[in-house]
């Protein structure tokens, strides 16, 4: 009944290999649960195309194929995973709805703050409004840092241990690394460096990083 | 060892009882497994004390407490409700981890294109980029649109029977109503509708109708 899964990645992330495509999240569970996994790269070609859709509809990656059961949309995929190995949520059931809560503070409070400020800095970046807007969303994600700072405190994980909580959100911090924000929240800083540090993430984001780093061979070679 | 749950709800809703403040979908979910609940009403003051944070580290409505388990975080309430009650979460293990994909799907793929349309209308409505931006984030939107549409196609439901996914699609879709990109959807809008159309949707929304419609006598009375 145990099949090896299948996940999707960016043949080539925009990201450059800094772990930040949403790949890296679902091999972070993977890992952390001692569960192998195969991985099938797609182009952004591809990505568009009635086979990736029909798998992902909405065009992204990644998707988890474990025998019959299709899934897109990572959050999903790491509480699945979660839900299927020990290691992710706690046995306790009250503890256990807990972790799950964080995991999608991390995707519905906390990380639309932080798309839209890529979406400022990057999408939007020669737009006229560029520079006057940034601080306006700079300053909305802040209220949402300090607020997840205070309720860290000197904690080195949300709630007890380690869970599916944790991953995603240290994940979804990740992404405010590139903005300089995560620096100005010391706490959060270590918290991320404490998930970073985990051997499961380490092994992660070097299975990302083989794919995605510049001197991998694939811009020589390929 | 079955309780009564408490949920918290704004005492009177920035959106005048049109449905949208977030206690919607909870109560919702309460509705369409037959839970009763309780209400506490908390002022924008209120939210900002330290009693609320302690419930709610981010401030916000609804929080659910049941016992011993204090939880924030809508998607996390409705997937709790829904794990403990028969009617959000087919029993088949697959179409059950879809519903929950789906559910996730609502909060953090679509979610957070109206969000960003939100701020863009009503926060940065001042703004002098204002108007040239707005169909920069409507054209965002609507690409997630297009391909919820192209999924849902003529299904009543997302996935088989209605289900969690179905109730967070429906309320986040709900927010697009007021912005007019809705209309552009026939099929979504249908789909909607159909939501809406449920006897459990029509009891929470008159059950937050009571609370924040104009005509209530808080006004006068109060």
């Amino acid at each position: 009944m145990t099949t090896k899964p299948t996940i999707t990645a960016f043949q080539r992330s925009p990201d450059g290999g800094i772990g930040l495509a949403r790949d890296t999240r679902v091999r972070w569970a993977l890992e952390e649960v001692g569960q192998p996994y195969d991985v099938r790269l797609v182009t952004f070609e591809a990505m568009k195309q009635p086979a990736h859709l029909a798998l992902h509809p909405f065009g992204q990656i990644p998707t988890y194929e474990d025998g019959s059961l299709v899934l897109f949309e990572t959050g999903a995929i790491v509480l699945h995973i979660a839900e299927r190995h020990a290691g992710l949520l706690p046995a306790d059931p009250n503890a256990r709805a807990r972790a799950i809560m964080w995991t999608l503070a991390a995707l519905n409070t906390v990380e639309p703050t932080v798309l839209d400020l890529t979406a400022a800095r990057i999408f939007e970046a020669d737009r006229p409004w560029a520079e006057e807007r940034l601080p306006l969303v700079e300053d909305r994600a802040r209220v949402r840092l300090t607020q997840l700072s205070d309720q860290l405190g000197g904690s080195r994980w949300l709630d007890g241990d380690f869970s599916a909580g944790d991953l995603m959100m240290v994940s979804v911090l990740l992404r405010f690394r590139v903005t300089g924000l995560l620096d100005e929240f010391p706490a959060l800083s270590a918290y991320v460096a404490r998930g970073e540090n985990r051997p499961a993430y380490r092994r992660a984001f070097a299975a990302q990083l083989a794919i995605n780093a510049p001197s991998n061979g694939k811009d020589r070679l390929g």
